[in-house]
């Protein structure tokens, strides 16, 4: 028989399958809606059915939630977009499926989307050294993407880096104004950016 | 002569020709460096070598100055943007000046910039009616350009309302990373945004 630590399971209902997670998505929708600085423990607590004493169990600060957050977005989006780019045939079908990729998981995880572009209303200081090195790993990708196309000959761009930086823009934007209960899905929206990126509005 | 009022000039150095507009620039630097809870009014003040009573004496509440920057950072865009785009013969040249003079714009007024996407840290209910109607008739003034360029048979573009919030994300994320020091102005940066909305990186 497991010997539980005194502390473990503390104010926590016994049915949360994976309570770490369950307190970064409830965090993540108090910072989304009501701000970092207005968020606390017990209201990211209470939300959850759970005791301060619990959540505290797991990560004894906000600012270690807010942390855990941001890291965890970073790591993910990665791994899906990764995934999503993989198999595409050139680089065009690469550029769009790392275009719809972000929108996708963008809507899957908005709130812990909304977390990271917003920090903790401060300014660049809210973000460790890697998480910063976490996302500039996501934007060189990004910009991998698009230096292929160049080398092939599919893509003209003169600043492969500005112009990246405008894709992520023009797709992090959306956190501004998507509504999940509008008439298109986020990847929908995107995947209209990708032929404008890729044709421009000039007819051809 | 002119009877002062009691309370006119009250902490301000003589010397300050626009202390309104002084206060605004200040407070901009301040919110955009430190974000909007950790500045105070006394903080303000004193980057302008002006007492708490005399920025007090314009503005009565930290609020009352971040929806001053934000009313007026909304109000002038729009007068700059409607200025540059005015003499511009056809959509392409009607959207290349958008876009630059959106740039531009921003680049003269990264602060109050900032301050406008940031925010107090909070969610929406940061901006008052007044403000999301003003930021809604500047992204109606881009929607604008988009179709008349579609009507004209210019532009090839299937959803103009979610490619203007599109141009607005790429252009406003600057915000995020545009380096004053960097080798290319905003505007440059701007034109080469432009080139690919119209012509898409896949070479014609």
């Amino acid at each position: 028989m497991t010997k539980l630590s005194p502390k473990a399971g503390r104010g926590r209902p016994p049915t949360m399958k994976n309570p770490k997670e369950a307190i970064l998505k409830s965090a993540a929708a108090c910072f989304s809606d009501a701000g970092y600085e207005a968020t606390s423990l017990n209201g990211i607590a209470h939300n959850l059915g759970m005791t301060k004493a619990g959540v505290y169990h797991y990560f004894p600060t906000k600012r270690e939630i807010f942390d855990a957050i941001v890291s965890s977005v970073l790591k993910d989006m990665l791994i899906h977009s990764k995934s999503s780019c993989g198999g595409a045939e050139n680089a065009p079908a690469e550029l769009a499926a790392f275009v719809r990729a972000h929108a996708e998981f963008f809507e899957a995880n908005q709130h812990k989307f909304s977390v990271l572009f917003n920090g903790r209303g401060g300014d660049k200081s809210d973000y460790t050294d890697d998480q910063i090195t976490a996302r500039r790993a996501y934007s060189d990708h990004l910009q991998a993407i698009l230096e292929r196309g160049v080398a092939q000959g599919s893509f003209e761009i003169e600043d492969t880096a500005n112009f990246a930086r405008a894709i992520l823009g023009m797709l992090n934007w959306m956190s501004r104004w998507f509504d999940p209960q509008g008439e298109k899905t986020a990847a929908q929206i995107a995947d209209g950016y990708t032929k404008i990126l890729l044709n421009g509005v000039i007819p051809r």
